[in-house]
């Protein structure tokens, strides 16, 4: 085993608190609802079966609530089509153990913890340019139709905060059923929108799929509650996986949360607070960097968490972010995002977890860093 | 991946509540304290960092209250040697996971969960013969000293409930020793003695072994923490691989636990409570199976949750299990624990889940089967 931590992980670890940071996805404390929480886990607690072993696949109250929420959206799933996972963390580690050795197809800028999880359990993967509307798609079939495999963030990705468009989706759609192949749908962002929802590509692949969500980014993290939704068949081979790493996720957060989940008025309203608070968050952000650091190119995002941008290529913002820590300021550097990690002039900004004020500090910290 | 599930784990989903289940590592749901534990929730939510993500080796107060209990009985530790898990299935799956494809000496027989775990990472298991005292100490050098890496359970062995004679810990520290090798010692029951604690193999080898533990026997196992003490070099490579399957284990359980244990004492009174039950238990269902199947050989437990015996060989209690279940009864068959699971005439029963009255109609109703 020769791995090296995540650069995001570390940097949690060590930055003080009085550094503002925009590195980790951390969501914003503010909004969590401690209360509704509280009154969930009380209710919890009553249950006689929350202290006890409970079944690998996840507690049946929850997996059908979740269920619910698909075919609410025009996506039909039952409680069999869910496996409930240990962050969505751990929904990737199961997949990248079922595909083990695989080749995979990933845009690029990815997901940092994914292309971890792939490295440690040996998936090749293919980096695919990812544009301002979803992936290159006559790079993505040149790839694809190889590894008939994919790892995709549709909406709001990680780092980018791309969001593919109506064509784009129907695109890969056509591919994955073209070459019979599966699409890894990642989406802990997509309830994070500012405008509309987008249609899940693995809608219209229900058995080519597998797509991935997470309470971690609407609702707390530190439940530690993801879950996979695939066909029945899939989902059994997996839940083999997922009973060996940890034989169920935690029971109590299981509980908690099938409790939260009995509101559904109550977790609407909750979500909206928190886009409307992230909006506000990113315009905000988007604005100060315009006028602080007007080099530094970015669109405004339309959801989620983060902001993706670059200096272009005469600034290398991984040399840049040590000379930040020492100034107390910190992002992630844009080269963590790519497989070959070589320095380049983009960053991301995650913009939920600090305050206004902590926003023009940041920046004002940074350009005095340039 | 073609793999199967975990007997035990099918048989827990498929048997429904009628059914006298002696297959189970399951505590007792009497004993759980629920109102202590409630009382350590509500403390746990007031704290302002109990839902935000948090660093993977776990929470700071949890791992030094574990490390001053290793200290308090003469194994020096200090939090920085403490790994918390996602239940010590998790401890079990990240070594598995940092010794990919290498050799292991394993007991035999021996826990189904790790082996399940190993074979998921590529480890060739030799099995070593477990004897009323610990393993055969010719044999385990004759393994360790190619394998230089093995798997035990000194207290209250899963399945055969062996507790190691002080001599053969001592004689297995002496061989880890010689060859510079590595002992991963799992001790979920070492709590749970009748009578004794034994001194853990581990103390005597402090940089050449991995010592697993977990609240799952001794608290609640839906909280699903456990841990790994290690070398603080040894915890840093493990932490690579423990963020990468989830990050971190539950912050809300971990929150609880540490609320929890804060009052010593009471910790103490609780853990007698268990033992003084078992002890009963352990001691009623020996009783009963001399007086109902006189011909299962078998010792009285002296500590954790499981009985183990044999039949002899004319009996393949893998066969008689799948008449059993007809009958609404259930033990694991021993053949389960061996590497190869050629059928034998032994039994694993647990005795702790169940009532004195399920335990008689239990064992005749196995005798009604045979």
């Amino acid at each position: 085993m020769s791995m090296k931590r995540s650069f995001i992980r570390e940097i949690l670890e060590a930055i003080d608190e009085e550094t503002i940071s925009f590195a980790g996805g951390l969501p914003s404390e503010k909004l969590f609802p401690h209360e509704d929480l509280k009154i969930a886990t009380l209710k919890a607690l009553e249950n006689p079966k929350v202290y006890q072993y409970t079944i690998s696949n996840g507690i049946s109250e929850l997996r059908e609530q979740i269920a619910q929420r698909y075919t609410n959206e025009g996506f039909p799933t039952t409680k069999d089509n869910i496996l409930i996972t240990t962050g969505s963390q751990q929904a990737m580690y199961i997949l990248a153990k079922f595909f083990e050795n695989k080749d995979i197809t990933i845009e690029e800028p990815s997901y940092l913890g994914a292309m971890n999880i792939f490295r440690l359990n040996y998936l090749k993967m293919q980096g695919v340019k990812l544009e301002n509307d979803g992936v290159n798609i006559e790079q993505f079939e040149n790839s694809f139709k190889n590894t008939k495999l994919t790892y995709l963030i549709p909406d709001f990705q990680n780092p980018s905060a791309t969001t593919y468009s109506e064509e784009k989706r129907d695109a890969i759609s056509e591919i994955v059923k073209k070459y019979n192949g599966i699409l890894i749908e990642d989406s802990p962002y997509s309830e994070l929108y500012f405008e509309k929802k987008s249609k899940y590509i693995s809608a219209s692949l229900p058995n080519n799929s597998f797509h991935l969500g997470s309470f971690s980014k609407t609702l707390v993290p530190s439940l530690r509650i993801g879950w996979i939704r695939a066909d029945e068949e899939k989902i059994k081979s997996l839940m083999i996986i997922k009973e060996s790493i940890d034989l169920h996720s935690c029971g109590v957060s299981q509980y908690i949360l099938a409790e939260y989940l009995k509101d559904e008025a109550k977790y609407e309203k909750h979500l909206q607070e928190i886009r409307d608070d992230y909006k506000a968050k990113a315009i905000y952000f988007s604005e100060q960097l315009k006028n602080i650091l007007p080099e530094f190119k970015h669109q405004t995002p339309k959801g989620g968490m983060f902001l993706y941008g670059t200096f272009g290529d005469n600034i290398d913002t991984f040399a840049l972010v040590q000379e930040c820590l020492k100034k107390k300021v910190v992002y992630v550097p844009g080269n963590q995002f790519y497989i070959d990690k070589i320095p380049n002039g983009e960053i991301r900004f995650n913009y939920t977890h600090s305050s206004f004020e902590q926003i023009e500090k940041g920046l004002k910290l940074i350009k005095s860093c340039l």
